[in-house]
C-alpha cells in the first residue's frame, strides 16, 4: 500500500534545501514602508523597512480607504455569507464594478475574490466557451493567466516575450475564421518591461483578434486617473478586456475585468471561480472602491512612485548594479544565482534591515534569479539613497557580477 | 472574421431568459438575519428576512470579530501588500493556521483566499503530484472540488452519492499498490445530508487510500469546539486532510487545509492557487481567528441553530413540504421545476420579505431545482414558524408538489 503521507514526506525531505522561506511581517498603518519583523525562533521583533511590497502606493494605509473599511464593518459586519448569486452580492460590490466599468471606459466589470481567480475564470470562459478559439499568449505572462488559458482546453501559441514579429508570424499562420485572442499584461510583474501595446493592439485589428490585457502592475500606477498604460497611450479602447487587481496599486484585496458588456455577462454566467465561492467581504469592496475612486483625483502617489522608480533606476546604473528594465517602478535586479541571491537577500534584511524577498524559481527560471525591488511612493528619496548604498555593498561583499557600462539614457 | 463579442453577445442573448438575477443586500450588522434589499430600477430599499445566508452562525455581526477586523485594519491597514511568499505574510496568517491545525489536531494547516482556491490548490496538488494516484470522488461534491481534481489530472473514480458500497467496489477493483485518495464532503452543500464517514473512513484504512474531507458547511457548526462532523463522530484523526472555509460558520473569508506537515508543505511549496496571489487582509485573517475562538468556547451558537433546524425540519413535515434531507441546517426544499422554482423564491419575497433563493442549474442538475433554506442561530423560532407558515401559502397558491405521507421519525 502506498500512502500518500509516505510519498510526500520523502518528496518534501529531498525538497527542503530549496523550500520557500516567508518573512512574517506586520506593516505599520501608517508608518509604511517601516514594518516590524519576527525573527528566528526567540520571536524578538525588529524594525524593517519594506522593499518588495506591491501595495506600490502605500494605498494599504490611506486614510479613506481604512475609514471606509471600518463603515463597511460597523454597517454590514464581517463577511458578505455566500456567493454572488446567493445572498452574497451587497451594494459596495455593485457600486464597485459600476466605478471599475467607468473608471476604464468599457461597458461593464466583474468582481472576483482576487486577481488569481480573475483570470483563471475569466481566460478559461473567454478563450473555453467558444469553439475553436485559437489563443496567443505572451511567453512571459503570469501564472494564473497561464492556468486560466490551461483550463479552458483552447489551443495556444505563445510568443516569444514582447516579441511582435513572432506574434504576427504566427497569427497570420492560423486560419482567419478562426475566433482569436491575444492575451498579454501591460507591466510585467517580473521584469518590469512594458508591453508594445499599441503594435499589438494593430496585430489584434488586421487579424480580427480579441484581446485580453493584464494591468495588474499598472492600475493605479500610470495613465490618466491611474487607469493604466493602455489608458496613458490613449489605446484603453483597442483592448477587449482589461484584467486589474485591487491588491496591489488599490492597496486592498480582489480582482477584476472590465469589458463588453456581452462578454463580461457570459464570463458572471460560466466562470466557475466567481459562481461557486463567497463573494469579497463588504469591507474589502467598500475599501477599494474608496482607492480607486482616491487615485482616479490625485496624482501625488503616481508622482511620487514615478519619481522614487526614476531615482533608483540612475543610483543602479551608476553603480553598474544590472536590473532588467528601466520601463517601470518594479525594478529587478539581476542576480542569476539561487544562492548568491538569497544572501544577498539575508545580507540586506540582517545588516541592514531591508526586505526585498529573493525570488527564486518556479518564480523565475532557475539562472535568471532576481532581487525583485518595488519603490513605494512611501519612500524619501533619501530612502531610496540608502537603499542602492546598501545594496552596492552587498553587490562588492558577495561579488556578485556588475554590468559592463552603464545604460546609454 | 470571427470576433469573440460578437459570439458571445449572440450567445448570452440565447443564454438570456435563464440568466442569473443577483438581490442586492445590505445585511444589517448587529440586527442579521434583518437586511436591506435594493429593489427594481427605482432603487427604493425594503427591510428583508435572509434565509439563505451561509452565516449560519451570525458570527459575521459577532462583536468580537468586528473588533479585531476593525483593531487589526488600524495596526497593519487595508490589504497584505503581497504574496505569502513575498511581503505578504503577516503576524495573523501565522497564528489563524497555528489555531487551526490545533482545531482540527492536525500537525498543520494552510490558508487560501478562499475556500474555492483551497480545494482547486490543495487537490492539484495532493492528487496531482504523485504519479499513478487514482482519485476516488463523491458524485456530489462541490464544484471546487470538481475543478481541483480536473487540474490536477489524476485518474478518477467517480462513486455514488454517498453510496458506500459503490466506493468500495471501485477501489477494490483497482491495483493495491496504486496511491490512493478519497475525496467527499461532511454536509453536503445542497442536499444537506451527510456522509456516512466512519465507514468510510474504514474502507479507507482496509484499502490504504489517503482521505481529503470538505467540511466547509461543518466547521464552527458540528463536534465539540465546533471542530465538524469528523470530530463529532470522533474520527476525525482518520481523515488525512480536513478542509474548511472561514467564510460560512466563522463569517467572514478564506479557505484553508489542516493535515500532516508533509503534505501541507507540499501543498505550502506547490500549490499555484497559494504561490500567485496576494494573500488574506490582515484584517480578514484576524476576524477569522477571533471567530475560531469564540466558537471553540461558546456553543450557544450551534444549540439555537441546532434547535432552529430541527424545529423547521419539523413545522415542513406537519404540512407535507419536501425537503431532502433532515440531517443538518441545510434545508433544501424540493421544487424540482425551474420555473416554479423563481416564482416561489420571488413571491417569498414581494409578499413576506423572506429571501431565499431559488437554486436551478447548473449549480444543482435540471429537474432537481430547489429552495436552499438556511436557518440561522439568528432567527427566532417565531421566525421560523412564520417562515414555515409563509412557505406553505406559496405551496398552496402555487399548486407545488407535497409529500405524500410524513417522514417517520
Ligand atoms: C500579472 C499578474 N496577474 C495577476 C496576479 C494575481 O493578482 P492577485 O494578487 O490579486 O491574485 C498577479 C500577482 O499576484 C500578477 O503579477
Ligand atoms: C462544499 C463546498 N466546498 C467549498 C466551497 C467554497 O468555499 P468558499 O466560499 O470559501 O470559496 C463551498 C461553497 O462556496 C462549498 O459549498
Amino acid at each position: 500500500m502506498t500512502l500518500h503521507v509516505d510519498l510526500f514526506s520523502q518528496e518534501m525531505k529531498e525538497f527542503a534545501h530549496h523550500k520557500r522561506q516567508f518573512l512574517e511581517i506586520g506593516r505599520n498603518a501608517g508608518r509604511f514602508p517601516s514594518a516590524v519583523a519576527r525573527q528566528g525562533h526567540d520571536g524578538t521583533d525588529v524594525e524593517i523597512s519594506v522593499w518588495c511590497s506591491n501595495d506600490y502606493l502605500g494605498m494599504g494605509q490611506n486614510p479613506s480607504v481604512i475609514e471606509a473599511m471600518k463603515e463597511a464593518i460597523d454597517a454590514f459586519g464581517a463577511g458578505s455569507g455566500g456567493s454572488r448569486n446567493i445572498g452574497g452580492t451587497n451594494h459596495y460590490h455593485v457600486l464597485l464594478e459600476k466605478e471599475l466599468a467607468a473608471f476604464h471606459g468599457k461597458e461593464a466589470a466583474l468582481l472576483f475574490s482576487s486577481g488569481y481567480t480573475a483570470n483563471d475564470g475569466a481566460l478559461s470562459v473567454l478563450a473555453g466557451r467558444m469553439p475553436g478559439t485559437i489563443v496567443y499568449s505572451d511567453a512571459l505572462n503570469h501564472a494564473s493567466i497561464i492556468d486560466g488559458l490551461r483550463h479552458s482546453g483552447a489551443q495556444k501559441r505563445i510568443f516569444r516575450h514582447n516579441d511582435v514579429a513572432h506574434l504576427e508570424e504566427l497569427i497570420a499562420a492560423d486560419p482567419a475564421d478562426r475566433p482569436k485572442l491575444i492575451v498579454l499584461e501591460s507591466v510585467y510583474s517580473m521584469s518590469g518591461d512594458i508591453a508594445p501595446l499599441a503594435e499589438i493592439a494593430d496585430i489584434a485589428k488586421r487579424y480580427g483578434a480579441s484581446t485580453f490585457l493584464d494591468e495588474v502592475h499598472a492600475v493605479g500606477m500610470y495613465g490618466p486617473e491611474g487607469a493604466g498604460i493602455a489608458a496613458r497611450e490613449g489605446i484603453a479602447d483597442d483592448f477587449t478586456v482589461i484584467m486589474g487587481t485591487l491588491a496591489k496599486g488599490f492597496g486592498t484585496a480582489g480582482g477584476y475585468i472590465a469589458g463588453p458588456a456581452a462578454l463580461v455577462d457570459a464570463v458572471r454566467s460560466f466562470s466557475r471561480s466567481f459562481i461557486f465561492t463567497t463573494s469579497l467581504p463588504p469591507a474589502i469592496a467598500a475599501g477599494a472602491l474608496a482607492g480607486v475612486r482616491h487615485l482616479r483625483s490625485s496624482d501625488e502617489e503616481r508622482d511620487r512612485l514615478r519619481d522614487n522608480a526614476q531615482l533608483l533606476h540612475r543610483l543602479l546604473d551608476e553603480r553598474n548594479i544590472p536590473f532588467v528594465s528601466p520601463m517601470s517602478h518594479i525594478v529587478s535586479v539581476f542576480v542569476g544565482d539561487d544562492s548568491l541571491c538569497r544572501k544577498a537577500s539575508e545580507f540586506l534584511l540582517q545588516r541592514h534591515g531591508i526586505y526585498v524577498q529573493a525570488i527564486n524559481a518556479p518564480s523565475v527560471k532557475a539562472g535568471e534569479e532576481i532581487l525583485r525591488v518595488a519603490p513605494s511612493a512611501t519612500h524619501t528619496s533619501s530612502d531610496v539613497e540608502k537603499f542602492a548604498e546598501a545594496l552596492d555593498g552587498i553587490w562588492q561583499e558577495l561579488d556578485i557580477p556588475r554590468t559592463e557600462h552603464t545604460r546609454g539614457n
